[in-house]
C-alpha cells in the first residue's frame, strides 16, 4: 500500500496524531459551550405544553417544526450526498470527496449553531435552538462545501477543519451585517452562502497556488463511473433546491411561493445548459462536467429573490441566463483563471456559485427594487420585507439599495476572510499533499 | 475518442446546432407563454396575507403547501433520480439514461404546467399555479419518461424532446377528457400515466422498429456496477410511491389511505416477484431485471383505485397478481413482442407499466363500482368520488362504467398519438444513432 | 457462469422451488391473515369526514398523516435503501445486500403489521392501521435488517425469511413488554430495536460458526466502488435518522425535541469516529470501515432518550463517547470476537447496534432518573413520561429502574430467541452456501 514518494516533493502527510488531537479537542469545547449556551428553544422544550396553554396555541401543528422539517431534511440532504457526491467525480478521490466532506460538516454545523445562535437565537444568556437553527446551520455549511469544492483534493483535513473555522466565524458576521444590520432579504443565500463562499474559496486557493500542480493532471479528470456518482449529488441539489431557497422563508405564500421560482429557474437551467454544452464543443458532444454543475447555477441564481414576487417567468429568465453564464465559464473562464490568475479551481465553484451568486444577488436588488404594494398587496408587501419598527419607512429602491450593498459586503468579507484563512493554511504544518500526489485517495484514506 | 463508424449504416449525429436551436428556441417559447399566462396561485402570491384574512383562514398551515410539499418533493425524486437510475442498468449507456431522462423531464415540466394550466388552473386569462400542479406536472411528465423506457438507447435528444412535447400535449387532452369529461377517478394515474405512456412508447418503439438492432446486441445487457446503480432507481421509486398515488388525492383521510394501500401493494409485490423470478429460471437463480422492474408494478395498479377503499388485503391481492404478472412478461412475453410484433422495448416497460396498468384501471373500475355508502359513509362516499353537481345522481355501477371508458380512451389516445409522433421521429432528419451504435454513451457524450 | 464447486464442500443451493414456494405460500397467508384481520384505522378510514364533524376537528391537518408521514418517508428510505446499501460495502455482494435485504423487509413491514397490530391497534376484532403502524413496521424490520448485518453473506434467502418470521414475532414480544408492561420509554428502540436486534443476530451467527470461513476471505474484503456505494448508505442512515427517533414520538415538542438531540448526538460522533480511526492505525490514515459504520453509533445511543430533556450538550457528549466505543470495537473488539468466542460478524453489528444500543438504554435510564417537574414543567413531566392511569404515582427513580429493567429483558429475549432460530437455520435443509462461496452473489443471481 505504502507508495514511494518523489525525493524532492515529499511532504509529511502523516496525520495520525494531528488529525486525531484536533477533531478531540475541537469536539471537547464543542460539549463545553454547548453546556454552558445551548438550550432547547421553546417550542422543543418540555415546558411547550405549558406554554401552549397560555399562548392559546390549540393545535400542535403550529408548532414550527411541521413547518420547517421536512424542508430541513431536504437541505440536509443536499449537504451531506449532494455536495458529497458532487465532488466525487474525480477518479481516485471519492473517499476524500464524501469522507471530508462529512467530516468539516459534522463539525461546521456544531460551530454553526453556536456562531449564529449568538447573532441571532441569544436570549437571557442562552442559545435557544430549534429546527430553524438546524436549517441555518447546514446553510452555513453549504457555504463552506462551495470553498471545498475550489481546493479538492489539494488540501489535509486538518486544514479543512481549519478553513471551517474561520468561514463559519466569517459567515455568522457577514450574515449577521447583511440580514441584521442592512436589513437585506437572502433567504437562499445568493450573497450570504454562494458569493461569500465561492470568492472565499477562490482566494484560498489563489493563495493556495500550486504552479506543478500538472503532475497530478492524470488523476484530475473523472473516468465513467466516478461521473455516475457524481450526477447523484447533482441531481439531489436539484431536486431539492426548492427546499433550499424556501426552508427559512415566511410561513405560508412565501415558502410556497420560493419553492415555485426556484422550480422554474432549475427547469429553465437544464436547457440552455445543454444546448452550450453542445453547442460550444466542435463535435457538438455534451459534457458532464456541465451536466453535474451548470444546470444547478438556476438555483443559486434565485437564492435572494426567490421568496419575493419574481413570477414564474422571471425565473425562467434568471434560469435561462445562467445555465448559459455557468456553461460558458466552465468552457473559456477556467482555464483563464488558472492560467492568468492562478486561480486553481478544481470544481469550477466559480461557475456553478460565484457568477450565479452575484448575479442571484443583483437579481434580488432588483427585484426588491421593483417591488410595489400593487403586487404584493398592502399587507403582503409589508410582511415580505420585514418593513416594520424601524424600518416602516424604507422604500423598496431603498431596499433595492441595502441589497445592492449586501453584495458588495459579501465580496469584501470573502476576499479578506479567504485571504487571512489562505494565509493560515499554507503555514507548512498542515500534512498537505505534496503535487504529484494531489487528487489520490490513498494519502489520507486506507484503500 | 472519435470511433470509425460502419460505412454502409453510417447515419449523421453530429447535434452540435440541432439540439443547441431546439433548446434555446423552445426555451424562449417557455419565457413567453409562461409571461404571458402563467402566475402565482392565491396560496403562493403575496396577497395570500390578505386573502387569509377575508376567508378567516386562522393558521399558515392550512396554505395546500404543507399538505403536499412533503408529497411533491417525494415524486420529484421518483421522476429524475427514481426513472434515471432506474434506466442505467446497460452498461454503456448511463449519460444518457439520466442525462436525457434530465433533459426530457426538465423542458416536459414547463410544458406540462402550461398544458394542464390550461386545462385546469385556467382563471380570468391567467393559469394561476401552486404546489399542486408542479405534482401534476411531474406526473404527466412521468409517463413521457416510461414512454423513454421503450426506445431507450435507440433515438437522439432531439427526438426525445419532440415526443415530450407531443406527449405531454396529448397526455393533458387525455387527462381532460378523463377527469372533466367522464369525471373518472384515477390519482396515482394507473390510466393517464401508466397506461397511456407504456402503449404510446410502445407504438413509437414498433413504428421505429430497427430489424438489425442486434448488431448493437453486446451494449444491450448490464454490467455488475450498471444493476447496482439501477437499483437506486427502483427503490427510491418502490419507496416513494405511496407518496406518488396519495400525493393530489383530497386532503385528509384519502391521502392517508392511498399512502397505506399503495405500500401495501408494493410489499406484496416484491415477494411474488422474487418466486416467479426464482421459479421461472431452470437454476433458480434471481434475476436483477425482474427485482428491479417487477417488485414496481403493485405500485402501478393500485394507481386508480389506492385512495378508495381498496383496503390493505385488497392492496396485497393486486400486488400480488402484479408481481407475477409482470415477472411473467418479462421472461415470455417481452422476447415475443419483439420477434412477432417487432416491439423493441428496451426497459420492459409493457411489463412494468402497461400490463400493470391495465390491471390498474380495471382494479379502479371493480373498486368504484362496488363502493357504498355503508363502506365510505354517506358524507365520505360522496366526497371520494366527488358525486356532486351534476353528478349527484351518479351511482358506482355507473362511475366503474365510466372508470372503465376511460382505460379505453387511455388506450386509444396512446395508440394514435405513438403512431403519429412515430411517423415524425421517423424522419431521417432528427441524429438518431446507426444500429450498430444504439445504447452507446459516445455517440451524443464526451467520454 | 456456473462454476466448479469444491467437492468435499458441495452443498445444494439450489432454491428454485424452495424459494418460490416460501415467497408464494407465506404471502398468501398474508393476505389471509390481513383479510381477517387488518382495516384501515379510523383517520385513514373514508368515514373520517363525519367522525371530524362529531369530533369537532376543524382541519385535514390534526389528521396523524401530516405530523407523521414525512418521517415515515425517511424511516422508509433507512431500512431499504440505508441497510440495503450500507451492506454493499462487500465486492461480490452487491446483489445479495441489497436485493435480500429488500426482500426480507418487504415480507418482513406486512408480519410486523400484523404482530405489532395484535398487541398495540386491536380493536373489535380487528387491527386498525394508520402512518404509525406503517413507521413501527418498519422500525420492526429494522431490527432485522441489523441481525441480517451479523450473517451478511452466508447465509440462504430462505433463511433470511425463516429468521425474519421468527425474529418480527419476538420483537413483538419484546416491544410488548416493555412498552405496555413496564412502560418503558424507547421511541428511538436503542431497546427494542438495536440491542434486541444486535444480540438476536450475534447469537444466531454464533451457532452458524463456519470454522472455515476463511476460505472465502478473498471475498469478504471491499474494493473502490463498493465502498462508494456503502456511503449511499450510511449518509441516508446518518441523515435521517433524526426523523427515525423521533417519528412516533408525541405530537409539538417532542417530535422537535427528539431531532434535535439525534442531530447533535450524530454530529459529535463523526468527529470522534475520525479521530480513532486515524488515531488507531499505524499510518494514521481513515478507514472506510469507521467512517461507514460508527458515525452511525450516535443516533443509535440517544434511541431512548432523544425525545427526553437530554439537552444537545448531553447529546454531544453521548455522540462523542460512542463514536469512540463503536471505532475501538471494530478495530480490537471484532477480530477477539471471531477468535475466542466465535462469532463471526460480518458487517460489525457488535460495535454499530450492539453496544451503542446498551449504553442507549443506559442513557435512557438515567435522563429518565434524572427527570424533575422543573426541568420538563408540570405538565410536560406527566406527557414525557406518560405518568397518567396507573402509572400516576410512579416517579422518576422507578421509572429509571423499569428502563434499566427494559435493557435486561431485550438482551434476554434476544439471546433466548437468537438461539432458537439459529438452531432452526442450522438444519442442513434450508440451501445455505458452503464456506468457499459465502460473500459471493453468484450462488443465488444471475450474475
Amino acid at each position: 500500500m505504502e507508495r514511494p514518494r518523489h525525493q524532492g516533493m515529499a511532504k509529511n502527510t502523516y496525520m495520525r496524531w494531528r488529525l486525531p488531537l484536533t477533531c478531540l479537542l475541537w469536539e471537547v469545547a464543542m460539549i463545553i459551550l454547548f453546556g454552558v449556551f445551548v438550550r432547547f428553544g421553546p417550542e422543543a422544550d418540555a415546558h411547550w405544553e405549558e406554554e401552549k396553554q397560555e399562548m392559546n396555541v390549540t393545535s400542535d401543528m403550529e408548532n414550527d417544526f411541521y413547518f420547517r422539517y421536512p424542508s430541513f431534511q431536504d437541505v440536509h440532504v443536499m449537504i451531506f450526498v449532494g455536495f458529497g457526491f458532487l465532488m466525487m467525480f474525480l477518479k481516485r478521490y471519492g473517499f476524500g470527496a464524501v469522507g471530508f466532506n462529512f467530516l468539516l460538516a459534522a463539525f461546521g454545523i456544531q460551530w454553526a449553531l453556536l456562531m449564529q445562535g449568538w447573532f441571532h437565537s441569544f436570549k437571557t444568556g442562552k442559545i435557544l435552538i430549534g429546527v430553524e437553527n438546524l436549517i441555518n446551520a447546514d446553510f452555513c455549511v453549504g457555504s463552506v462545501c462551495v470553498a471545498f469544492g475550489a481546493i479538492l483534493g489539494k488540501t489535509s483535513p486538518i486544514q479543512l477543519l481549519i478553513m471551517t473555522l474561520f468561514q463559519v466565524t466569517l459567515f455568522a458576521v457577514n450574515e449577521y451585517i447583511l440580514l441584521n444590520l442592512l436589513h437585506v432579504k437572502d433567504a437562499g443565500g445568493s450573497m450570504t452562502i454562494h458569493t461569500f463562499g465561492a470568492y472565499f474559496g477562490l482566494t484560498v486557493t489563489r493563495i493556495l497556488y500550486r504552479p506543478n500542480l500538472e503532475q497530478s493532471k492524470d488523476k484530475q479528470g473523472s473516468v465513467y463511473h466516478s461521473d455516475l456518482f457524481a450526477m447523484i449529488g447533482t441531481l439531489y441539489l436539484w431536486l431539492y433546491w426548492p427546499s433550499f431557497n424556501s426552508a427559512v422563508s415566511e410561513h405560508g405564500d412565501a415558502q410556497h411561493r420560493a419553492a415555485i421560482n426556484t422550480y422554474c429557474s432549475l427547469a429553465a437551467c437544464v436547457l440552455t445548459t445543454m444546448a452550450f454544452s453542445s453547442m460550444l464543443q466542435k463535435k457538438g458532444k455534451l459534457d458532464m462536467v456541465h451536466i453535474q454543475n451548470a444546470t444547478l447555477a438556476g438555483g443559486v441564481a434565485v437564492g435572494t429573490s426567490a421568496e419575493m414576487m419574481l413570477t414564474p417567468y422571471g425565473s425562467l429568465i434568471v434560469g435561462f441566463i445562467c445555465g448559459i453564464v455557468s456553461t460558458v465559464g466552465y468552457v473559456y473562464l477556467t482555464p483563464v483563471l488558472e492560467s492568468r490568475l492562478h486561480i486553481q479551481d478544481t470544481c469550477g465553484i466559480h461557475n456553478l456559485h460565484g457568477m450565479p451568486g452575484l448575479i442571484g444577488g443583483i437579481v434580488g436588488a432588483i427585484t426588491a427594487a421593483a417591488a410595489t404594494e400593487d403586487v404584493y398587496g398592502k399587507e403582503g408587501f409589508i410582511k415580505a420585507f420585514d418593513f416594520t419598527g424601524s424600518y416602516k419607512t424604507r422604500t423598496p429602491s431603498v431596499q433595492g439599495g441595502f441589497q445592492a450593498a449586501g453584495i458588495v459586503v459579501s465580496l469584501v468579507m470573502a476576499l479578506a476572510g479567504g485571504a487571512l484563512v489562505g494565509g493560515i493554511l499554507k503555514l507548512p504544518i498542515w500534512g498537505d499533499p505534496a503535487d504529484e500526489t494531489c487528487f489520490e485517495d490513498d494519502i489520507y484514506w486506507e484503500v
